[in-house]
């Protein structure tokens, strides 16, 4: 039989389908979904979900002259198999590929870039706004989890967008779990909603009136706007979409595609903001992945029969810090925990298994997560707090606000630190050396191994003032080292003793400079390797000592140059007029990281073993050349 | 008559009052906060407003063993008259006086400093986790505003609270606006509610029905629970709170301390979450206040009897900014303007008249603000987002995800850069020119008098770029400018030409390196001076060149050195080798710098003209004495 996805390119195409067809299309799109994460990875469970969703909104909706905002971005893989970029999906998160967010760069049905959670309401308002400004007339749609709807910046928007009066839709893509599972009084409220049958009668009650009235244009009177709130009054358990100022429709079947449509064509036609609740399943059609959607919300490649990972599951930096946060916590019963709806991914779930009271999941909301560990810093404990890299970014204020004015003990564990790959601009975690180094009372360290994290970890939890530990995501890097000084503040670690060069490294990136302290050495270049720990306090004295000595330096960060390492040592020379040195940085530059794997990227930014040992030869060469 | 203030240091002694003597003292706290506040500055309306709420709060509960968490906190002039500070609110806002927002450091009785908004759900959430896992036995309570609870860090923190277990009481302080008027779905929510009458009806019956049951301890039975949740359900017309997970007690007038000693027992005795609403009036007892609550939110000294503002009102940069916005907004339709409900304090009030389609006041909500001009940028808007400094902090993920990688061209106008003084750590902007300069595809500029940001603000809206124009509080420097050279990205402008030291100054501070100038000029030294102008890109050709012919550098910045101004000339000055060159760097360390006045606080750190000048005479002599 020949395949329906193989007549369908675009949503014009779509258009043309049957329901049965696209029912059908929807196995397909299901398949090659499967198919390609399985090679290449990404995140199954929540495109799996939403497939009947997105092959709806491309046949009741005009696109690309109606926008869609996806909400987070990594549910779009059916959104971009059908909109003209079904053959290159092999190249799903591969550098120079496709990517696995949507991107305004990569097609014109890509409407706004998205990679962090709990946006698309904000943006979508804002299109709304402007398309009204401008006198234009198409459709803004934001698709957003209901785990997306517990953070702070969604919630802003509802507030605003519900006391606006512009169209706007809104689709709820309820799966009951947003990461992990989810927490607060919002989810159990729709949870709530949820246990009530669907309610299509009511649906079609109000599309029967709807047909019945003469309305101006295609939208709905004030009139029937006041009756459908009644009839729902009666039908819904709360009425919290419409108290803020949102016509809510639903709970519908997010499976059933002439519902779908059914409903969204509805939400056309109704004036001001609408909210469309719509209830998933993640990993629908794939029963490994909708018996396990933790496991299946970002995977590696995977046996499609199986479901299990290609790699053998090797150790990586949150499991460490999980294992070890674990055993603190069973001699200091002022440690607990604290995870914005990260509770797996950051290595957490033995310690919530152990101390399911000392453990907290806060929800999808970073600003709260860090306001929350003030307050239980303040009040005696040792609040634990691994976030990404990149989410972070949202907690900038509390961390500075919130905890570190008043210099309180809050372990900040900032996970997927560096580049991250795959998963692109929005996710690589390349910034955070620099904007944590401007705060003030926050002491900053980055571990060269497992075993470093775990004494760094001891020594947080015992330091009672603002402290960051930085990690990578995965696992160490080649280099076994056997020392492991003890940690003090803001003292660096020498690893090697030399007298041709400085190098200073920070994190991951000290096993680089080991490596390259190889390569060097059979060339009889003495390098001596600095384990820097601290970029804040930074250990001037013993790094001043070193290139006082060597008159060589090079530095290694997995961080941008700008605010972090290399800026840090540039100062120290300036400060300290130490003129006759030669420097040479090696990090990012001040810019955004595409997607790629971390080799493919690291060695595009020169920061493979390799060229750095190269560019050091070349630096000391140099040096000697100017000697002569 | 003897003053019951006289009587009364501590909420040991209130507790000994009667009601009447109570609404006494309530009186004569307002008189002396009227009087400190004329003579002082500071936040007038919502302290008169939250008098009576003080007195029950201190009448009912047993501070500092009970802990309450102010949010915002700039609420708190009652709470340290009642708290041993009655006899040094004369220093109030002084240097070394007391503080304008809690300070822990300043009295047990403050439990946590605070001073931006809506973060007081999370830190009581926080304490009040932490007293239950140490089974201690205390009431945590947060005081809220209506305005507050649109931010975001409020949601997410009553989303978490409501379906935690724990005794929190908040208080939710309803005083019908934020600092202008509030705006969204849930103010109007909270509005509706208010509208109906205040229903202390069904309080009596509730705690009718709670004496009559035997409940264990001091809790509510969840029998009871259920039935007032119904007898709810028919009064008022929402449930929002009760949704979410909170036991809800109210409204109740905010002004008869016997009614809000009587909700706050009650609310006492509830298990889990409680939420009282209580409907206050800002600028309560003070006529002139009760009737622009927006001049008397923060307001300088001004005269008891007419209201009206000792200084005779000078033009600012927020004026400034304001008017030239309208002017070009006139020229150009896709102007648009968004703030975080500041329209009066970022001096937008005169927009919003003119273009009120065009005026977006989306709530104390930083975070949507900066998403949703991101998505008006997209649809080919210019949008103008003027924040104060300290608060851009919240919107810092905003402004990389939302607006940076897509180098959107959103005009961010940060106010009140640099010491803005009285209002201390919480509010000083020292920090912007640092967290935004490591923040790939943004451009930086600040202008160094009015003149020079409506050229900046004419160059921005132009540019269709990320762009952030920062300016301080207050009015321009010393030095009457002449000259105004064509704006251009990354050029610097050179206001002397000089041969025997750079002065590079950046913004306000390009006034003091002027008068830095005339000074040393009388002892015939000739100063090149450069105004900045761009901080991203830095006119690195242009500088150098200065640099390389004075061999001397001074730079001047009302920012942290760390990761500004200083820093980059510190790196420009490496990465080119210049190394015989003598420097020396004014700003402020990588600290929190308290309240005081602007000019206080500037000669502290070595900020003066004068000291500046003196120092930059001994960077001379210091190279004239190595020359020898």
């Amino acid at each position: 039989m020949d395949k329906i996805l193989d007549k369908v390119n675009t949503p014009k195409d779509l258009k043309k389908l049957k329901i049965n067809e696209k029912q059908q299309l929807a196995s397909e799109i299901r398949e090659m979904i499967i198919d390609i994460v399985s090679k290449n990875g990404g995140h199954l469970a929540s495109n799996l979900g939403v497939v009947e969703l997105t092959i709806a909104l491309h046949s009741v909706f005009d696109m690309p002259r109606d926008k869609i905002i996806w909400d987070v971005g990594h549910q779009t893989y059916v959104h971009k198999i059908l909109t003209g970029r079904k053959d290159k999906m092999n190249t799903l998160r591969k550098m120079n590929g496709i990517a696995g967010f949507p991107k305004t760069s990569e097609s014109e049905y890509d409407n706004f870039d998205t990679g962090h959670s709990s946006t698309s309401i904000s943006v979508a308002l804002g299109m709304a706004k402007a398309r009204d400004l401008k006198q234009e007339d198409y459709n803004v749609i934001a698709v957003i989890g209901d785990g997306a709807l517990t953070g702070g910046m969604a919630l802003e928007a509802l507030n605003d967008a519900g006391s606006s009066n512009n169209n706007l839709i809104v689709i709820l893509n309820d799966n009951e779990m947003s990461i992990s599972k989810n927490v607060g009084g919002v989810p159990t409220l729709l949870s709530k909603i949820r246990s009530k049958k669907l309610y299509k009668a009511s649906n079609d009650y109000i599309r029967d009136s709807l047909e019945k009235i003469p309305f101006i244009g295609r939208k709905l009177s004030k009139g029937i706007k006041r009756i459908k709130r009644s009839i729902k009054q009666l039908l819904i358990p709360n009425m919290f979409f419409e108290d803020i100022g949102f016509s809510y429709l639903g709970p519908v079947y997010g499976h059933n595609i002439a519902e779908l449509e059914d409903i969204m064509r509805m939400s056309k036609q109704i004036e001001g903001p609408v909210l469309i609740h719509i209830v998933t399943k993640k990993g629908k059609g794939y029963k490994i992945a909708e018996e396990n959607p933790d496991d299946f919300h970002s995977t590696g490649g995977f046996d499609k029969k199986t479901g299990k990972s290609k790699k053998r599951k090797q150790d990586d930096y949150s499991k460490i810090f999980g294992e070890k946060l674990t055993e603190l916590a069973e001699k200091n019963s002022n440690i607990v925990a604290v995870t914005a709806a990260m509770k797996d991914g950051t290595g957490l779930s033995h310690f919530a298994r152990e101390f399911p009271n000392r453990f907290f999941d806060v929800g999808i909301a970073e600003q709260h997560a860090l306001g929350f560990a003030g307050g239980l810093a303040k009040t005696g404990m040792i609040p634990v707090v691994p976030i990404y890299s990149s989410f972070y970014q949202r907690a900038y204020d509390q961390v500075i606000h919130d905890i570190c004015i008043q210099d309180l003990g809050v372990v900040m564990c900032v996970d997927r630190a560096g580049i991250v790959g795959n998963d692109g601009e929005t996710h690589q975690g390349i910034l955070d050396l620099s904007f944590f180094s401007l705060v003030p009372n926050l002491n900053i360290m980055a571990p060269k191994d497992f075993k470093e994290l775990e004494d760094m970890l001891e020594f947080a939890v015992n330091l009672h003032k603002p402290v960051v530990i930085r990690y990578p995501r995965g696992g160490e890097g080649n280099i076994k080292f056997e020392i492991h000084n003890k940690i003090e503040i803001g003292k660096s670690e020498k690893l090697k003793e030399g007298k041709d060069i400085t190098i200073i490294a920070i994190g991951k990136m000290v096993s680089k400079a080991f490596e390259v302290y190889n390569i060097l050495k059979k060339e009889n270049i003495e390098s001596e390797v600095i384990n820097a720990r601290f970029l804040k306090p930074l250990d001037e004295k013993n790094i001043l000592e070193s290139i006082k000595k060597t008159k060589k330096v090079v530095t290694i960060e997995d961080n941008i140059l700008k605010s972090g390492l290399a800026s840090s040592i540039k100062e120290l020379i300036v400060d300290n007029k130490i003129y006759d040195v030669k420097l040479k940085c090696f990090g990012y530059p001040n810019t955004f990281v595409k997607h790629g794997t971390i080799e493919e990227i690291e060695e595009m930014y020169g920061l493979d073993v390799e060229n750095i040992a190269n560019e050091v030869k070349e630096l000391i060469t140099d040096g000697e050349k100017e000697k002569v």
